[in-house]
């Protein structure tokens, strides 16, 4: 494999060396009885970790206990609840101390080497009893195969419906590296550095600058890139523990080899975003919007964020209808700059290519083959913003009968 | 009636002395002939006027048209247009100037006198000849009476369902001055500066600076604080047209019979926006949420625009679900600072009142008595921020499957 290839393969969070994860029903979710709502990913050594968290205002104690446990740069284990988010909860950063230390007695680990993440419902208080109960049996069933990745991705779900898991490997100056992660997230999808939850493991000997540096890098162009409702959750956690094992010399920032990793783990945090937008509540369609021709990238991100972001074009895409107007109409209040009189948008899918819009005018298009184009459900919407060089590509999904469903009826 | 009181009248836009109107069905609206889609309103005197529009980055022709007719702070008529919003197909701005000149023409106007406005689809071109040729008769039939006032409501509607128009009086310095407004806007609601159209007209004598403060003031605290689906518009349009037909002595900025004038036109707009939020798309609920306890007017603008803007809490509310950890969550991306244990959440209607959360943790409530509270159609949410003393109303709606309908399927 050559040194800048990366290879998609099995496994998850177990993919790397030495990691190991499980997910159990643990008593969180009291009404389904049948869904796992405890995950713990562990090392067998100790790990460099990083972290980019939610800027919302209102924050889960969980992500208040992990951004601390974060400071000496080192983790060894992340135990992770679904169905309580644990904020706005009476003795919740309590509540989470105390989710720490029953993995980390039961992993026979220090208590200052565990994260904690939860999500869920906002303003209940966490069940702690049962999860102290459940977790020794979970941490007896933890496994460093496909199962235990799968059994850690299954626990974090709340209202997703499919798991969310990859595994890539590159090959970093002869020694093979590999990065393994997990996602939950399906709504309250709008993520401000971070997503709704995940992890990352790595076998990568990486200092732990460079850690932090790489996962900026790979939370900016993968799960900022994505919106399901525009709101911004108070639990967005991803955290990366890379602990060594591939024994490639250590990864420093700004080296070739530096670079690789983090085209690697930027890779695998897209396909994870595309996974939480495609997956977004109630979503019939995955819409992919890029825009070319932006002044600077941050114009070109602002522009396609926008869009995806829309309530109106969303629901369009539902209809499968090709109504353009409302793709100019949300980059009108981008907070960008641009001549309208530039503006060109097409929509592609499998089933072909449409031309709407040129010079900021309307085209006569053929509305059945528009029909056509949108009844896929991969939607690329191709916007090209003016004469600049820049571009960029973010990920959303359409608003359905479902999500209105799925949210007027979340709680009960 | 005292100095400070205001009286709501009957009448609309029609109310003001000298102010005619009308609508037709011209045909613009090519599939629904039974639906009126020109308006005309008109004084029989030159006005002063003022205007506020949308911060949209992509502008309909007739935005820009009526931002040229209203440097010399003068208008005497204008004339809007339902079904097709004219912005992003050729040779917009010269269908734009032709629609003001056929109006200017039927009445007898000098061209520049005559704004224009126009709402509906983004991409379209503008069937003029449609409107030239039904002008005329338009022209003929406007009124100065109620029907007037009803008929302009009623032609500029799209997605509204019902006609948004109020007028009221007050005394100012032994005058009775009268002012009237009709709006629409049910869809695309996020109003930056105006709102999606409302044009309003009064009789007092005021100097142009005066009316020009007045309106922005009254846009801020009521068009600037809804929202249906955080879809700012490309055709946000707020005109006001003062004809001084009410012989008061001119109002000049400052006095305290301007803030008498500035009070009711503030009055008048809150009742045509809550109207607009109230008829937002699909909307079962009238969402009010009130912030107090914030360090600054603005920050409490920002969380109760925050709350009433959340995709998540839309929902809940059509669920009739007290789901309050959403308004948590929206507070919390707001980007105001604020303490979270100080925060404290009601939700209030007609049925009653219930506390959720105090000291930012959750309370423990009667989910039967909730869902009663929210079982009405206009619900109250009440929200302290902190100990600071600025407070602020916004207003919403909730998010329904009607909404998705409406918008998977508005262009066909």
């Amino acid at each position: 494999m050559p040194d800048t290839e990366i290879k998609f393969i099995a496994d998850g969070v177990c993919a790397p060396l030495g990691f190991f994860a499980g997910g159990l029903h643990c008593g969180v979710k009291t009404k389904n009885p049948d869904k796992k709502d405890v995950a713990i990913i562990a090392s067998s050594v100790p790990c460099r970790a990083a972290g980019v968290f939610t800027k919302n205002e209102v924050v889960s104690d969980a992500v208040l206990l992990t951004k601390k446990r974060l400071e000496n740069g080192e983790l060894q284990a992340v135990i992770v609840n679904s169905g309580i988010a644990n904020v706005c909860a009476e003795g919740g950063y309590a509540a989470a101390a105390r989710e720490g230390r029953a993995a980390a007695v039961a992993l026979g680990l220090p208590e200052t080497s565990v994260a904690v993440a939860s999500t869920g419902v906002i303003g209940q208080k966490l069940n702690i009893e049962a999860i102290e109960r459940g977790v020794p049996a979970l941490a007896k069933l933890l496994s460093r195969s496909a199962e235990g990745s799968d059994g850690a991705s299954a626990a974090i779900m709340t209202t997703d419906t499919v798991k969310k898991e990859y595994a890539v490997e590159l090959n970093i100056g002869g020694a093979a590296v590999r990065i393994g992660g997990i996602a939950k997230g399906s709504g309250m999808i709008h993520p401000n550095m971070g997503t709704m939850l995940s992890f990352i493991t790595t076998d990568a000997a990486i200092s732990h600058s460079a850690l932090v540096s790489a996962l900026h890098h790979a939370a900016d162009y993968s799960f900022n890139r994505i919106s399901v409702d525009g709101d911004t959750s108070t639990n967005d956690t991803c955290l990366v523990l890379a602990n060594g094992l591939a024994e490639n010399a250590e990864l420093a920032e700004g080296s070739p080899e530096y670079f690789a990793f983090e085209g690697a783990l930027t890779a695998l945090c897209r396909r994870l975003a595309i996974d939480l937008a495609s997956d977004g509540e109630g979503a019939t369609h995955l819409i992919t919007c890029r825009v070319s021709g932006a002044k600077t990238e941050e114009d070109a991100v602002a522009l396609a964020k926008s869009v995806i972001s829309s309530s109106l074009l969303k629901a369009a895409v539902f209809g499968r209808d090709a109504n353009w107007g409302r793709i100019l109409c949300a980059m009108g209040y981008a907070g960008v700059k641009f001549n309208v009189a530039e503006v060109s948008v097409d929509f592609l899918s499998d089933a072909g290519r449409i031309s709407v819009c040129r010079n900021g005018c309307g085209l006569d298009f053929d509305e059945t083959l528009a029909k056509e184009v949108l009844s896929e459900h991969d939607i690329v919407i191709e916007i090209t913003a003016g004469r600049g060089s820049a571009s960029a590509e973010c990920w959303g999904c359409d608003l359905t009968y479902d999500y209105v469903k799925i949210n007027g009826d979340y709680r009960s």
